[in-house]
Formats: structure tokens, C-alpha cells, sequence
């Protein structure tokens, strides 16, 4: 797997995880980052994680065989539609969103263009930290990257990007973005949620006497509340509908801890159990 | 410190890493185990972390100058009770269980003896794992022990189990039972609580797709159904109190999405960080 001139939209945590990863296994010839100039910009020029830099997006990806969008998910639609046109013959969009509907949609809504195509994507990988100080060559190893095609993309799109994504150490399943993006909202974005909630509720002084539980289970709430705000909003009725789901497991436990009926809620805790051990 | 006999009841995760502990520290000169005979007890004599077991409580207790109740917290207070007539002069009792206000009412509720006194106690370390096979002679180490001293509880008595807990590697904290049991409502047992609920709710196909922040966000899921049920129930007012207050900020967060007020979620969401940052 090696393309010829790989452009990366946004180089922050994950763009300039996937700059190092490209790098540090020669997956592409030449490396272009797009982005406004700042401190990132500069350390991976610096660090030789990108031969060159330009905040034009039209020049940027106008000559490129494979395009990453690693923007803020808000910002993807957007940015699938300003950069459509430009693309050159043979080119392929992708992107590392959180949230694929939108993007996908988007993407559906493009003029159709011979040889050019857009494959949704989405990498399990990421970290409290942001930025491209917090970026890493091996933050993709082992871990899974879900890729969302949709009617439009073509077969050479989708194995395009599925081998980038091996070759970066990731393994790759193909979902609908509809599948994909009710399913992390109950294991990526209502944890989310679950854990700054834990936070709120758990101000003031008691929190001088948290553990390591509380650590492991707050960890995420040190995100970047602008991001998962973002996040939320880019997904909002399937975290709607996880936040819903949770609150109703919770008030049934309320309940049966006010009634007193201890073998039921043994028996509730015994299934929640059961799906943890289910976790490989 | 150093105390003639220490006399442990109940040889499971934690009365086992009591044991270790007192053995490699040699913070006593004999360890006695109280229990009912199973793998434990062997596994323990044989390795040489305790010098002598029996089934009888009475025998057990009443040569010792520390005893250490660690048995499940619903167990606790009719231990207290039973344990309290064989005690002899100078004897102290303390406990580990992670709810006090009832074992300290327990032992209040007891005819007052010379020279004899208890001081509830709750390490804060711990497993999702359970068993002596899971004891450890630094599970304390560099962790929080908090004590719940009564007006009962002489001086004499709260010095040496700080004096234990603190040769054992911890930090000692005391407060009053009241206080402990609220706070831990909300920085354990709600998060416990929380975990568990996480797991009903992620159920199904999407579990395929957790990923690192949904496995550290449910790993005490995997702790025993039934020491939790039995903490929850022994701690059920201020439980209820934490569910209902982690509730509220979900519903209100529920609210805010549905209606799109995404400044509002993003300011909450900073003040949730804010309280995860000054965690040490």
C-alpha cells in the first residue's frame, strides 16, 4: 500500500496521527498538509512528518491520490462539498469523523464526477488530549476503523481506503452510517456524557475521596468539551434516543433500590455483567 | 508498629491483602484468619501468610490486640455484635467494609467494656476481581484509608489502627460516618451503579464496536453483583440521593440537546472538565 501524494485537511490529534502513521510506514510518496497556519504546522514541518503546508484546500488537494478530512465532524460536510470540485481524476475523499450520516449525505449530494469518490470513515482511536502535540504514528495499531460506504462509492474507493487503514495497523469493518452512528452513540457518546455527568454530580468535597474506579471511569470527561459538543450536536437524535435508554435503566434501578428488592436488582447488575465479560 | 496478635475475619480479596500486608511489613507477630474453611485458608497457611485459622469467632477473637472485620458490609454489624463479648482488655476492633454509618451504630449500640473500643475503617483500594487469589501485600499502598471514628472510640484506639493502615502504606483519613457514607455514594456507588447501567444500555451489536474509553468507563461492571447489591443496599438513602442527582443532570443535558441549546451543553460540559481537572 503506497499512494502517490497523500493531503491531510486539519492537523491535530488525529490528522497529525495519521500524517506520523503515513510517515513512519512510507504509505505515501508525499505528504500535504491543509490547514491555517499554527504551532502544528510548523513541528511537522519541523519533524519532517509533512513535506509541505497550505492553508488553500483547492491547491492542496487539487493533484492528490488520497484525501484525509480530519476536521472537527461540524465541519465535514462542508468541507466534502469545497473540496469536491477540486479533486483530480482518480482521487478518493475520506475522513476520520465521529459521526457519519452527515458526512455521507453530503458527499451523496456531489455532483457525480468520473473517477472520483468519497468513502466515510472512521477510526476507534483517539485520546483525552488534542492537538498535534498529542499526535502519535501508533494511535491507529490494533484498533478498529469503521468505514461507512454508501451507494456512491466505488468498489476501488473503499479498498483504497481499507488498506490505508490496514497498513496504518487498524482493522477495518464496513457498516452503513446509519448502523454506525447508533452504535457509538451508546458506546462512545453516551459514556461520554456518562462520565462528565459523573463529574457534576460528584462536585464539591466528596470528590477528595475518589478512587481509581472514579478515575478510570472519568478519564474521558477531560475531553475537549467544544469537540463533543460538536460531537452531540453532529448526532443528535441517536444520542438522544442512548441518553433515553440509560436514564430508564437508571430510574428502574431507583426504583427497585427504593422498594427494596435487592434479588432484582442483583439479578439487573448480573446481565450488565454478562455484557461487560462479553468485551474481548 | 507492631501488634502481638492480629486476628483477620474473612480471608477474601481484601482480609487476604490485609494479611499480606501485615505479613511482609511484620506488622504483627501472628496472624490468625477467621472463616469458614475453603481454598482460602489453605492457600493462605501454605503460603505462610497466616499462622493459624478457625471457624469459631469467639476462639478467634479473644487473645488479639487487632481485629480486622472484612467481611461483605451487610455481615458487618451482626459481626461487631458477636465478636464485641469476646474481646479482651486492650483489644481493638476496626473493619474494611465500604458503608459505616450502621457498623458504627452497631458497635455504639454495644455495652460499653473497658479497655476495649472499635473505630470503623473502609481502605479505599480494591478489585473487580474478588477471592484470596486476588490478595495483594501493596493493595493499600499509596491509597486512601478512611476512618470513622465515633465519640466511643477512644484515642488510644484510633492511633493504632491509623498506625496499621499507615505501616500498611496508606494515607488515613478520618471523618464521620455520615459523611463518608455520602461521599462515597457519589464517587463509588454511583459510579459502580453508573458502569453497570452503561453495560444494559450498550447491549446488542454495538458492544462489537467499544472501543478503550468504553472498556475503562465499564471495568468495575465486572466486580460481583452481590458484594454490590449489598453496598448499595447498605447505603441505600444516600444512594438513592446520588442516582437522582446524576439523573437530573442527565435529563437537563437531554433537554438541552433536544432543543439544540449547544452553548449551554458546552459550558456545562467545561464545568464537568473543570471538576475532572482537579482531580490529583
Amino acid at each position: 500500500m503506497r499512494v502517490g501524494r497523500l493531503t491531510i485537511v486539519g492537523l491535530g490529534l488525529l490528522g497529525g496521527s495519521v500524517a506520523r502513521a503515513a510517515r513512519a510506514r512510507a504509505l505515501a510518496r508525499e505528504i500535504v498538509a491543509v490547514g491555517r497556519s499554527g504551532p502544528g504546522l510548523g513541528q511537522a514541518r519541523a519533524a519532517g512528518v509533512i513535506d509541505a503546508a497550505t492553508q488553500d484546500l483547492a491547491a492542496g488537494v487539487q493533484q492528490a491520490d488520497l484525501v484525509v478530512l480530519c476536521a472537527p465532524v461540524g465541519a465535514l460536510p462542508g468541507l466534502v462539498r469545497a473540496a469536491w470540485p477540486h479533486l483530480g481524476p482518480g482521487a478518493v475523499l475520506t475522513d476520520v469523523g465521529s459521526v457519519k450520516t452527515d458526512v455521507v449525505a453530503a458527499a451523496d449530494g456531489c455532483g457525480a464526477r468520473e473517477g472520483v469518490a468519497f468513502v466515510g470513515g472512521h477510526p476507534m482511536a483517539g485520546s483525552e488530549r488534542s492537538g498535534f502535540g498529542a499526535s502519535e504514528a501508533d494511535l491507529f495499531e490494533g484498533r478498529l476503523t469503521l468505514l461507512t460506504p454508501s451507494a456512491r462509492s466505488s468498489d476501488h474507493a473503499v479498498e483504497r481506503v481499507s488498506a490505508f487503514w490496514e497498513a496504518a495497523g487498524s482493522q477495518v469493518r464496513l457498516l452503513s452510517a446509519e448502523v454506525h452512528d447508533r452504535a457509538v452513540a451508546v458506546v462512545s457518546h453516551l459514556p461520554h456524557l456518562a462520565a462528565y455527568a459523573l463529574c457534576r454530580a460528584a462536585d464539591g468535597d466528596a470528590l477528595e475521596l475518589a478512587g481509581r474506579g472514579f478515575g478510570d471511569m472519568t478519564r474521558i470527561a477531560a475531553s475537549a468539551e467544544g469537540l463533543w459538543t460538536d460531537i452531540v450536536r453532529s448526532n443528535r437524535e441517536p444520542v438522544l434516543a442512548a441518553i433515553a435508554g440509560y436514564r430508564e435503566v437508571l430510574a428502574r434501578w431507583e426504583g427497585l433500590i427504593r422498594d427494596g428488592h435487592w434479588d432484582r436488582l442483583e439479578a439487573d447488575l448480573a446481565r450488565a455483567r454478562a455484557v461487560r465479560e462479553k468485551m474481548p
